[in-house]
């Protein structure tokens, strides 16, 4: 089922075409829905959001149950039991050590003629994060959003999530919101979550950066609102890319590509290998362990659809083809990942060796899993502090400091017809003194 | 003419007002029309380039001259006299001295049982660099976009600008662009480069990144490809807030203002102070300047339409104030700047001091004057290194490692739902040994 190739045009077509999936023909008509949720929640503020509950999410609520009680916020914790609720800990802490390495800090520098210049960072007064229901609940996305906004000393951290079905959002999902330090939650999903983030209704407050996954109406929703506020960035379906060779392990292969596959059935699962052994094991092995797979139809789905297994020549030309590609997720199964390390120009993140599966990552290893997609790591990042802080550019000149480039920029002015600017500089400098 | 208001409610209205002017009435014939540009570049390639550019600059160009020649960027040099090419070149030094600092490094931090994370920068392999013809030349613009992108390593940096009407592009722009690192450049301008850009044609390289400012045709055809390609940020028309306490000289801060209001009709220019006959001072001497203004009528629509003056009680009360706009610029012509540092939270670049005219950070201080505009403030920063930059996570985990990590990932993987997540860790675990 899953296709080995090996021809080198067929490769790089079929991987193009992946990378492109997330597009479709109908993303006009998806367009015009999320527009008009949008201009429906702006003017119409909470009760749009009712009514879009209602029709989205097959659930009336009223408007005192938008927000999540702190009644319910404490029941969660019973809810969780003792493994998962020690889990969740762990994993919050080992995200926030890594996240406060290396975390932006302001700095100054010291120039001649006593010129300052440097950088003032800053956090955003106000944070919304997204966290998608649907398929499952993931209290790791909370901790992965919610934790650098934290530690960039976001002071008020907003959320927001499908009311879930019958049982509401799930416990885990609040448990880890309280310990990464959000501070309210609505139950709010859809275009309508993004679009009260972004213009405020009356009981969900404004904010200035809206971060976190969803589904392609959530993904439009924050493409357009950008501009009004700040977005991390567009996420796609989920991706792995892996490159192995042949000491790599087949089993282990295998099942990391359906927990890719698994997600989503548009998530994408390639395999590069130097081996025609291997690809041929990983394949049935991929079989094998979709028979009884709990999600199997979703998996199989995106494996026959995104799934993709290339044989080539040399480890060399795998790195070539997955820079192609620019992967959300790329596994080195190799015996020397870090010497392929130079050759990678773009992928969200990189797992190294044969004892770090994405999963690894996923959840606790500290850096973000909130990642590029859809070839988006040929220019951007993983979600991190940085994301929700921002610097202001500090200058001082002396008076000294402006005498001595005073006639360049006065140069510059004239040659850019702005005489004013030239101007700011002659009244500063013509003269000892200026009344 | 300049409007002097001290009540407060008044004032953050009219604040309000100003931030918000970047979006008129209009803007959804202009979305449709860039849309309609962007799909027929997109279909049509240079041949829409050139139609276009008949279109909106009244040039018919051959698909041959479309791109700069070599002769033509060698000719440039004759046409530059010497002090603005050694004002060019000194801007030049002094920004990429400043971009130099603290530019982004890979790292790895080595952690408990053989842990390695990190993260691994790289740049982007391909920048487009739009610089805005129109009303005046823009050699800095040029400088402060192209000089982060070679210091980052982009491999291939494109400019794109307009023809110019009779005399070209401007010499000064293309020594600029020669002094900076820029690697090919093309005549086209508005949305049509855009698309250029973004999907590439016969002729223009398709980028992965696109920064520069622009009308808002090049502004709205930015949003619209962002996830195609990445984007700098949204740019609106420039804007000014000084503050400035009793000591500071009228004439510096009318001329601040003006230097502002002279780039645009809807430059935003503002002046906060604590001092009432300041503030008339300045009105007066705003006027006066007006009077032989070279740029009179656009200047005099700036300050007519989005000048003002705030007399407050306090400079406390001034910053305030000031977060509310979240300024692109703010001047502090202030006693003691670096004692309101701190309580700054939004702004683009900050300017400390009477010596400190925005034009020394617009053309040679070295920080970027490529700012957040329209509030943007509230979450971007200033073009950098790091724009032209991405980096991956690294995660290597030893077996150990993963062995006493196990249980954790597959509970959490257990919770959401994610059998294969769980499994990938299992199979690396369960056993001393997998085949």
């Amino acid at each position: 089922m899953l296709r080995i190739i090996s021809q080198r045009s067929e490769a790089k077509a079929e991987l193009r075409r992946i990378c492109d999936r997330t597009f479709d023909e109908e993303m006009v008509h998806k367009e015009a829905t999320v527009q008009q949720v949008l201009q429906t929640v702006r003017r119409n503020g909470d009760g749009a959001l009712l009514d879009y509950t209602e029709e989205f999410d097959g659930q009336r609520l009223e408007v005192s149950q938008l927000r999540v009680s702190a009644l319910e916020l404490e029941a969660a914790y019973q809810q969780v039991d003792k493994p998962l609720l020690d889990a969740i800990e762990l994993a919050s802490r080992q995200i926030e050590a890594f996240h406060r390495q290396r975390a932006p800090k302001s700095w100054v520098h010291f120039g001649e003629h006593e010129v300052v210049l440097g950088k003032h960072y800053t956090p955003v007064d106000r944070a919304g994060i997204y966290i998608p229901g649907g398929r499952a609940a993931y209290p790791s996305t909370v901790l992965m959003n919610a934790i650098p906004a934290k530690v960039a000393g976001v002071p008020r951290i907003v959320m927001c999530t499908p009311p879930g079905s019958n049982q509401g959002i799930s416990p885990a999902v609040l448990v880890a919101a309280q310990l990464a330090g959000v501070d309210e939650i609505y139950r709010i999903g859809g275009a309508q979550a993004i679009a009260a983030l972004a213009y405020g209704t009356q009981t969900v407050p404004k904010v200035d950066l809206i971060t976190g996954p969803g589904n392609i109406y959530v993904t439009l929703a924050k493409k357009m609102v950008y501009g009004v506020v700040g977005i991390d960035s567009l996420a796609g379906p989920s991706e792995v890319l892996v490159i192995a060779d042949s000491e790599a392990n087949p089993v282990h292969v295998a099942t990391d590509l359906l927990a890719q596959a698994e997600h989503d059935p548009m998530a994408a699962a390639i395999l590069i290998t130097t081996d025609r052994t291997l690809a041929r094991q990983v394949a049935t092995e991929v079989e094998q362990q979709l028979i009884n797979h709990p999600r199997q139809i979703l998996t199989e789905k995106a494996i026959a659809h995104y799934g993709l297994i290339v044989v080539v020549e040399s480890l060399d030309e795998a790195v070539e083809l997955s820079n192609l590609f620019a992967p959300e997720h790329l596994e080195l199964e190799v015996a020397e990942p870090w010497d392929l390390l130079p050759q990678i120009r773009h992928a969200g993140a990189i797992f190294l060796g044969y004892s770090t599966p994405e999963a690894v990552g996923d959840y606790l290893a500290g850096p973000n899993h909130t990642l590029p997609t859809s070839g988006a790591a040929r220019y951007a990042s993983a979600l991190g502090v940085e994301t929700f802080m921002k610097h202001s550019s500090l200058i001082q000149y002396s008076p000294t400091a402006l005498n001595k480039m005073a006639s360049a920029i006065i140069t510059l002015a004239d040659a850019e017809g702005l005489p004013s600017h030239a101007h700011s500089v002659r009244v500063r400098t013509s003269s000892p003194e200026q009344d």
